[in-house]
């Protein structure tokens, strides 16, 4: 038998760790926010029946525990030591230099002091700027609803009919419904994974692949594993391993150039990784944003499937304006249904100015001059950036057959986040290979944009680091 | 013992109901998707070592029980009873009629023979169409970065800064680096949803509430609870019984003029509204898409709340344009950090020429003299379409302050799916009130946008109904 103030020690003590539970409950549950204020002391000694004091105790300990914290004349809260969905901790902890978003924000918050041979799109003096500005002209004459109203689901007719006929030249074969119009090409991905994933569904990316699919995976909490690219194409006996022991959901890649090897498909492996698919019931992704750049098209499994089990996207943002975004979605006419009611619920109409200007822009003979012109700015820029790198010990894995990147090994012994670290100090903004290698596979790898390295500082600078 | 035939037939059996199971677990687990077409007959009797005629029977029995189904000449396909994210399937089954999905569609779909009183948008001619042209024009001389890079992650340094100000109006106190834009109002829910929620978590919505708020939440899987209006804002009341029984983590609401009842928030329901809030750990989205339609702003929730718990979100789709959209979220600024990262993942970039149209437009004398003009004419609007409502017998529910909707009563025992059925027949739109509704308590109701309602048609018809 306990004496009557041993009891009320116990009590008293009992009721502090309940509060305290509570609290923790309501933070674990996340009724509580990180950062969120606690209810105040008076209010919740009320809720709950106890003293103000047995909450302050609770509060103190909790304080104590590092749980929560006290801000001088505004009450108690929840500590920051996570967040409700901070993609910066799904997945391994990678440095700073070779996280996925770390990069894509380096390269959109860099100012025009920074060079950027990482980033991922061409400087805007090589983008079509004389058919942009009459495009532009031409809209502010256009008709009212034009200017104000939604646009249709699907999106703009005029522009589904021209991409129809656009993807008929890379024998894609598909009605203009069979397309949807997105507000990027990013965004299509994503309402396709939201279509087609649930969280802890595991996909299959190439590895390395472009950096934002996987960023955007851990966005939808899904599990990643990397198929090892060739210059043909992924690795296709590896791939047949890792559907064997892996069942992944998806597979996403590129169609034609691919990101950042500048690999190209072969039919044979084309044809072989959809016997696979089908084998497997896996859907594929294929990232078709890189067409326009291709002096002539790689073979398209969207082509060889018949968007069966694969499905094409595409977007102007590489090729035209990453300002004016614009994207798109080709699939099964069953499908397209469904992503209509997504499309809607997560973004409504949206996007009709842009994709008017899209329209305008690709109807006119000025754009595919431009195209033309690009092509071989590109292909001088490939050989010059190659060939300076080559001369200060940087070797690329293969010398693609177009588009703008550059996978290029180091020489022995260099890790790419420590150049890539040192670079950053001097206003270079690099790509290391880990950001795009799901297995960290990549270290002694770099991409490089060659349209954005043709400064001599990025030679001096990296030629400085290799030899220092 | 059974004799050497009876056990051929029973491992004959036994192997085609395995291959049977083997379909259905991949059907299930969804590595086989509805639609899809299943392996060939020789591929798969080769990889699970079994006869061709045991798969052959095998698919056939999976066709009689209608989970497959054959195509001359092409093979055996998943039967379509479901797909991966269906959005029309997630939540209780609706008529078409109050299906939030349809009424979006209907509205986007409709063609310029359909009067739309049931759309929840002004026709374009109430857009301010010349401030919009001339700002096009503008955009054709500004700088080729403007035009063709991508914009900063948090979005145009200008805009934001303007919106801080515009924000300040509403006694909401922000910096610009508090605020990031997005490419909608509705793409800035579904990144804070994408922020806030796990699937199966609870979300408070008002009872009635804008219905794509319950299309988004499903696509987020999202539990929904409905809190009753009163022209003064939520029942708090009932508000506080549903905190406790449900633990919402989340509660969306819009902010000045409610979406469909045209209540406004008073200061006292502010006030407990809050309190209650900070007692259960509940956060709040507050719409705020309607500002500029209002005469002299209610009380924002933001405002009172100082931006701790409340995040306030704002587009220009309803008052700028719905063809150039851009929309923000305003939150606390380490929020902002995680949400960088959640629009870089899922949309990259984006925006960055809507958003310096919508710069322009704002910037722009002739856009204020223009919402000056459209208020007035919405007020007008308002008492024409009240009056001609109530003379066949259709009563609001209240006179609204300002804005567009008009959330009215129809005679007793009439079902307002019903009513739209019928309308639709003659080419007419309507909203009814079972759409907004999470209890689906509002059969009697439709909700009508007065500057889409002004044609004699839409009394002809609906009078016609009443009597009829």
């Amino acid at each position: 038998m306990v004496s009557g103030a041993v009891q009320m020690v116990v009590d008293s003590k009992s009721k502090v760790e309940t509060t305290m539970e509570v609290i923790r409950q309501r933070i674990a549950g996340r009724s509580l926010l990180p950062g969120g204020k606690l209810p105040s002391i008076r209010g919740f000694a009320q809720t709950l029946g106890v003293s103000p004091s047995t909450v302050v105790d609770a509060y103190e300990r909790l304080v104590a525990e590092g749980l929560i914290h006290a801000r001088r004349g505004s009450g108690f809260f929840v500590a920051n030591q996570s967040v409700p969905l901070s993609l910066a901790e799904i997945g391994p902890k990678l440095d700073r230099e070779i996280d996925p978003f770390w990069i894509s924000r380096q390269s959109l918050e860099a100012g025009d002091a920074m060079l950027k041979p990482g980033c991922g799109w061409l400087p805007p003096s090589w983008l079509p700027e004389e058919p942009l500005r009459k495009a532009l002209r031409a809209l502010s004459r256009a008709e009212a609803p034009v200017l104000g109203d939604y646009g249709s689901p699907l999106g703009s007719p005029g522009l589904r009919q021209l991409l129809s006929q656009r993807l008929a030249g890379r024998a894609i074969e598909c009605a203009p419904d069979q397309i949807i119009l997105t507000e990027s090409g990013t965004q299509a991905i994503d309402l396709l994974c939201r279509f087609l994933l649930e969280p802890g569904d595991t996909v299959m990316v190439d590895d390395p692949c472009y950096f934002n699919f996987q960023a955007l995976l851990r966005a939808h909490r899904a599990k990643m594993v990397g198929v090892p690219m060739t210059p043909a194409g992924p690795d296709i006996d590896a791939m047949e391993q890792m559907l064997e022991a892996h069942r992944p959901r998806l597979y996403i890649t590129n169609a034609g150039i691919h990101n950042p090897t500048g690999a190209m498909l072969s039919p044979v492996v084309a044809h072989r990784l959809l016997k696979l698919a089908e084998q497997f019931g896996l859907t594929i992704i294929e990232d078709d944003i890189f067409a326009d750049f291709e002096h002539s098209p790689a073979p398209r499994l969207a082509a060889f499937d018949g968007l069966d089990r694969v499905v094409s996207i595409g977007s102007f943002s590489k090729t035209l304006s990453a300002s004016a975004r614009s994207g798109y979605i080709t699939a099964r006419p069953q499908w397209i249904e469904n992503l209509i009611d997504l499309k809607i619920a997560t973004s409504f109409g949206g996007g009709r100015l842009n994709a008017e200007l899209v329209l305008s822009v690709l109807s006119d003979g000025g754009y595919r001059r431009h195209m033309e012109r690009l092509r071989a700015r590109l292909a001088q820029a490939m050989t010059q950036v190659a060939e300076r790198l080559q001369a200060i010990g940087i070797a690329p894995w293969l010398y693609p057959q177009a588009g703008m990147f550059l996978w290029c090994q180091l020489p022995e012994g260099l890790d790419a986040a420590d150049v890539a670290r040192a670079a950053l100090a001097k206003n270079i903004v690099l790509a290391p290979g880990n950001a795009f290698s799901v297995s960290q596979a990549a270290r002694g790898f770099l991409r490089f944009n060659v349209s954005q390295s043709l400064d001599d500082r990025v030679f001096e600078v990296l030629g400085g680091q290799i030899q220092g």
